[in-house]
């Protein structure tokens, strides 16, 4: 679970509740159900037209997806790096049949590395390899920011809805005025929850669950196309450590890899 | 028929309705002819100063088709694959000529296929067709997405149309407030049925529609660049094999084809 | 004349003005000289303060082109193609000096179109032409969509100025309100006619205009590369069948031209 | 002077003072000292905050360099191109040393084309000092576009800052209105003047600054890369006749540099 | 410590608390607990949500460096190209070895220099370190310019929470205005209190410090680009008179860096 995500909902909306039943007593007035009916259904409605059906699904639970934690970290990276250098060294003994059994165990675990490493394996040269994982790794990336895009535009499109149900209760009420200015003020109340809706949705939901997933699509991208240079350097048969200063231009300098290191600790 | 489209507008504007019924007796208040009026025929009168008259009627026509499902589905894409690498094979065979039979049934369908294949027996080469496809791809999304901008823009005029009209409104009214301040109310909820108006045209109608037609135009010229890849492949020889490694790279690992699978098929 | 642009326009207006007069007799309330000079003449301060003027006197002389039509339609498109290959039949008879009377006249014509075919005649190859013509082509883009910029810039303006002479006419009211109450309403009224001022000059002038200038500059910048890959195509001495496929790739295949279909028909 | 520049700001500020003159009596309502601290002060100190300060300063600088004519007009382009054309027939006659004694005046003028000259004269190829005035090109005008950024910044900032004061001024007044009702109109037109300074400010001042500094950079660029390309070919030994039809490709057709035309001049 | 940015906050906050305690003696309007925890609450949560925990509370570090002064001035980039030409002299007498002690000082100042280096001594050619290092700068900068997006990010969360707050109080406030009107200016002013927080926030802490950060970001890219090149042209084995020309490129021509200066100076 991603703590991170899951108190911020959490206090997000704890504070908003706890400011509420400081301020009045009367906190059913924050509860209508024709205001939340009216922001999220005009927000579905909308966003099934503005998008394919199947697209609206998959951004909904993949919206889901970031109650949990993100699987590539710093230390992910290093990771690989210290993998693809591995098979280099394989590579140097025993050829590319080398890496056919760890390219089994990798294929199930990992769809992305498992096609590079097929690609290696069928002899494409380095450059071809480059050109084709950077092609798996763009349309892939533009294939899952869809959904962020999606939920970006549920998070423009709540607050109008919002402010849609204001201008009706708000027309309703402007035209009893004349018979009972009285409940001016409660009317406008009412009116306004909706738009409190809208644009609490679009802040503690909708734009934060876009920029969550387009963040760690991009991380995933940058992990992507970090071994995708590792395996084209495979391919072209580069030395370890070559494929180790090239791979380290991915890394921050902190957690750069260095097969020495690795040697002294294996060593130990 | 698109259902999600339909569903949406349907409920999109369904809610509306229904929480104006459940709100007041005197509904005829939201049906104001010269607010409908100044919306719309602001709207169209900004558009067709915007834009050369056959691209505003040619973005009206092309928002009608969100009605219907889209031709393209994920399923197209493998399929695509698959006849180009069976194109492949006949090229193995029997030469470019061996494509003759095929080509002539594309042509009729699919003006964009016809064209390249006709390219490719042609003789160019495979960065030749390379190039002259990928030309044809951008100046065609170029030339269709103008009625997706067209639509955007329409999204953006129409709430102005609204305030304009509640303007009117709100400055006749106010004028009027000295000599009989009791119709202050009822004034203002006409002045902003306009607003009300033009921002429902805006999130209900044009937007969405500019935002599938776009995203549907995204997804043919994706379809087109994966065509003239394999066709470009198949003007330079390239085994089957070969264009099925190169061609995966724009699908999804789910979706990837193999020429083994479809073999197993066939041979069942 | 430009039917739609002026159709537009007046229906536009048109609208506005119509639905004054059914909501009031005292129209007189819409005619301010004061907010009119305010809103114009602070868009056209601000504007010679942000661009150097001759830009800005450009930007007004190009806004009233848009009264009248544009000089390239679809068919011209396909008319360039025909006339580019017409030309690779006389260069394939005569060689190059069979351009040079067609050059005469077409160098009074279109000054592009000349400084192109005299690139040819003058011997340079394909590849500088290509390069020559494309820095051209972007750079008289370049300078003709400065002044579309200027509008979409008074475009903007216009409300600012509109705001600004609406918060002066409030503070004013607000000021009095304490000596004559009843006052409150029409000085609120005339106060917000400047915005409507803003707006209306904004939506229906200033940003149509824009949209419309920088359409038509696209267009022409469209019909500029293709020629100019024409006129390089030729430098190359390309076969006029190989000039047709290439050009082909920028036309709709609605309207790809072939010269069978020439032949057959001039054969006639 | 800047004819253009001083008239917009005279006539700007102008049409504000005689639209309140002719308005009201108590124009002092529009001289608030504490609002106009507010505005400007904050401005700047959010500027300050956002900018390293040597750059803000330079901004201020330079912004007051609009209220004089730029340096570069289309006739300096076609001279630039002239000048050109001349050393190239002296590189002709006399090879590289005959550059030195124009080297030497134009240094002390103009740094960038000083820079230049020594690149060709120190024998650099031309793919060398296109690449290294190009670089210098771009990293010059990124240094200088930061002041129009930050001026852009501030015309963001003033409106935000006036909305501020006008806030503090509205909650001061709303809290004393239970005690003095008749004050509630003048203390809001009071609270207002400060929004009205932070849109005059951004709308007169700084937005068109930071417009007409960025397009005064854009122009400077524009004639440095035009320069650039002349010395390239210059150092590619080019004819002068080449130069002469690969620098007009940077000129509008009409303003064309012609080497017959100017001989014609010279020769009567 | 950087003056600017502690003069900016100091006299930011300053301006408005003087400008409060000035307009009123019931200052004590303006503190308003509830307020401050809402808009900071709901900013953080909303924050927590929409990015990884980790890149959060580097953003929170990286905003406090600036009340420091950068590390990179306009000198330093002269000093830089000074060194890369200093090593240039050495690897003429010495060859590569004699970069070594100069190496081991720079490795632990430097990482970013000290890996560069490291590439030149280990003998990669001159484009490879150059494709190298450009991917080390450009993924250093997109690691580093994710902070800046934060706060942004917060930049226009925080005004929204503000909006929120407002809307809350505005609701509770016009429910109990049938019972008690006279509460009505009082209750007005307490909700508005959280829109000042969230603009004030926004405007002197949140968007300052992004804009602060990514500039300083921007600058260490553009320092970092300069001594690649350099490093790239030392690989290459580049005389140092080359250096000077190439590297210059990228500096002010006022700081240009020149050989023979510092030996006349050195020569003193």
């Amino acid at each position: 679970m991603s703590l991170a995500t899951i108190l911020g909902v959490l206090s997000g909306f704890g504070l908003f509740v706890i400011s509420i039943l400081l301020s009045t007593d009367n906190y059913a007035l924050f509860v209508n159900w024709p205001s939340f009916i009216m922001v999220l259904g005009g927000t579905f409605a909308a966003t099934f037209i503005s998008f394919e059906p199947r697209y609206v699904f998959n951004a909904l639970k993949v919206m889901s997806s970031i109650l949990f934690n993100s699987e590539i970290s710093r230390a992910i990276l290093t990771h690989e790096v210290g993998r693809i250098i591995r098979w280099g060294y394989i590579i140097q003994k025993n050829g590319l049949p080398g890496l056919e059994s760890d390219a089994q165990k990798v294929r199930k675990q990992d769809r992305f590395l498992g096609y590079g490493i097929d690609l290696v394996v069928s002899g494409y040269t380095g450059q071809e390899v480059r050109e084709i994982l950077a092609n798996t790794v763009e349309t892939t990336f533009q294939r899952q920011v869809v959904q962020a895009d999606i939920l970006k535009n549920m998070g423009a499109t709540a607050p109008a809805f919002g402010m849609i149900g204001t201008l009706v209760g708000l027309i309703i009420m402007l035209d009893n005025m004349g018979s009972d200015p009285s409940q001016l003020g409660p009317g406008l109340a009412v009116a306004l929850v909706t738009t409190l809706y809208g644009v609490l949705a679009a802040r503690l939901i909708f734009l934060p669950a876009a920029s969550k997933i387009k963040q760690r699509e991009e991380i995933i991208r940058y992990r992507n196309y970090l071994v995708a240079e590792g395996l084209a350097l495979l391919a072209e048969r580069k030395s370890p450590r070559y494929i180790q200063d090239r791979m380290n231009s991915y890394l921050d300098p902190s957690i750069h890899f260095s097969i020495d290191k690795m040697r002294g600790r294996s060593g130990e």
